[in-house]
């Protein structure tokens, strides 16, 4: 046996419980239930691009799966399967077993179900692509947003970004507080049940990996719209209080990584959308309002005035941030 | 607009005419056929392991696609949709010109979609998941061999090897015979319309991508039978033919990157199989017999002796090949 599927057989191959094939052919097979369609979504961490050299193999396997999941619940979708596509400069089995363990603890916790993939020699990145369900019709989109929505975003923000410039060396945390805003930048958990109890909800939804504005301004393009920011509301994260002004916006603004969800819904569906963050245990923040204009959003003061914002967000491929 | 979404926008977004959703969200939305089973893969290629740096890339566009397509026309699927995954030292636009004009080229011409996928920076590389409809319960899997049934090989094998062997420097074919082989290297064209004719008469199938000794030793495997192919009867390329034996041996039975299709039928359908071939205007030949034993194939000359094959095939990691 080489060792390529070695390593498949050794690390990665499960039962498939759902899928009708899972591991092992030259495709998977799966079925969708009636009355629903799949939403697919593709991410790539690239080793220098996306985490530092050397990072932990058991948070890489959970954030590699973490941050695809999140485009799920960003639709609303639920969870079922997942492709892994892992290019290793070299054989490893320690790495490949902490791997491999991160990313099937996540996957369990959501009742993922690896059905294939490939593992290829090379500079070390991930491909995966992940596949969930949502009945059809009513997946939560970008382009769906209309004037006069609230705009919620859920947990907090900032964390994320605050972990990333403490590891950079260009802040100083203490130890406590680094190690829970590490948590979230290595471990974030996507926000699936909330995902699924917006669908009818919610006009239109992203989660937060670029940053806020630049994840909003996402929607006002697909909707259309201008969105209005309102600073003094946004959920900053706990360890982001004591900061100056300047690195709480850069951080809660502008910060990716945090995979909360930013969703615009109806004001007349205050109640429930409350009600469907109470049920799920996330905090659920309303922080200002879709309204007719220019497709961006604004940032806004306590007395209204826009804020100018210098970057606005990470960009998968220069690196701004 | 920042530069991972302006070449999406540039080079890889097209209006999705199948897809509910396609390229700009979160995830993208597809729907199943009533019926139908979704038949998924995924494929990686990475400069330095799967292409020479500096490699064409409307030549790797293509290539790319088609041995994740050639995935589907195992299995017997119609070819749907395509993510695709792209990782890039820096941004050029005429590579991604290139680039994209053979992929769609490709992805035209089997009616295939794009539907999504990312951008990120680091060593060159490329991750695609491909996904067909196949009827429910009738693809085709490697599980299905059953004793007595005959393999058949489609087109000929070797070309791809040879290509490879010449640009490496270890032989040199005259202009004309390279530039045959290496069309076959760089330009493979997955035999979908074969695979779909192939739904209802052949048993198992697998496509030959790391040579087809260790392709079909993967059916033995799956369908726990031994296989024996008739050496005499393997459909050499045109330019193996006046190759020394052990030159023919490597090529044909252990030289990856052909995306012919080995498949097994039971006897009784040999005529219904060469009708399909005719219908697909695909050459195909019976190269041997499945039978019960140990799970490996044999491969026996013209006396029915085995003969000995120093390397099984193509191994995505090691590089044997």
């Amino acid at each position: 046996m080489s060792p390529e599927f070695e390593l498949i057989a050794k690390f990665f191959t499960r039962t498939a419980k759902n899928a009708v094939l899972g591991v092992g052919d030259d495709c998977a097979l799966i079925g969708v239930s009636p009355g629903y369609e799949l939403a697919v979504s593709t991410d790539t961490l690239v080793v220098g691009t996306h985490f530092f050299p050397g990072a932990d193999p058991e948070k890489l396997g959970h954030k590699a799966l973490a941050v695809n999941l999140s485009d799920l619940a960003a639709m609303g979708a639920a969870p079922r399967f997942v492709m892994l596509a892992l290019t290793l400069p070299s054989v490893d089995h320690d790495w490949l077993g902490a791997f491999s363990q991160g990313f099937f603890s996540l996957a369990d916790r959501f009742g993922v179900e690896l059905i294939g993939g490939d593992i290829t020699q090379g500079p070390l990145s991930m491909t995966l692509t992940v596949f969930g369900e949502v009945a059809a019709g009513r997946a939560l989109r970008r382009d769906g947003a209309r004037h006069g929505d609230d705009i919620w975003v859920s947990g907090e923000v900032g964390s994320a970004a605050l972990a990333l410039r403490h590891l950079r060396g260009e802040i100083c945390l203490d130890t406590k507080g680094f190690e829970a805003c590490a948590e979230r930048l290595h471990k974030p958990v996507p926000r699936i049940e909330l995902g699924r109890a917006l669908v009818g909800l919610a006009s239109s939804a992203i989660d937060i990996s670029d940053g806020l504005v630049a994840d909003l301004t996402h929607i006002c393009e697909r909707s259309g719209l201008s969105a209005n920011i309102s600073w003094p509301s946004v959920p900053l994260a706990a360890h982001l209080v004591s900061m100056d002004l300047s690195m709480k916006m850069a951080c809660a603004l502008a910060g990716g990584d945090d995979y909360e969800l930013c969703f615009t819904a109806p004001d007349v569906s205050r109640n429930d959308v409350e009600r469907a963050g109470v049920s799920c245990a996330v905090p659920l923040t309303r922080i200002g309002a879709m309204c007719n204009g220019e497709p961006r959003a604004h940032v806004r003061d306590e007395r209204g005035e826009e804020v100018a914002m210098k970057s606005a967000g990470f960009d998968h491929f220069t690196r701004q941030n």
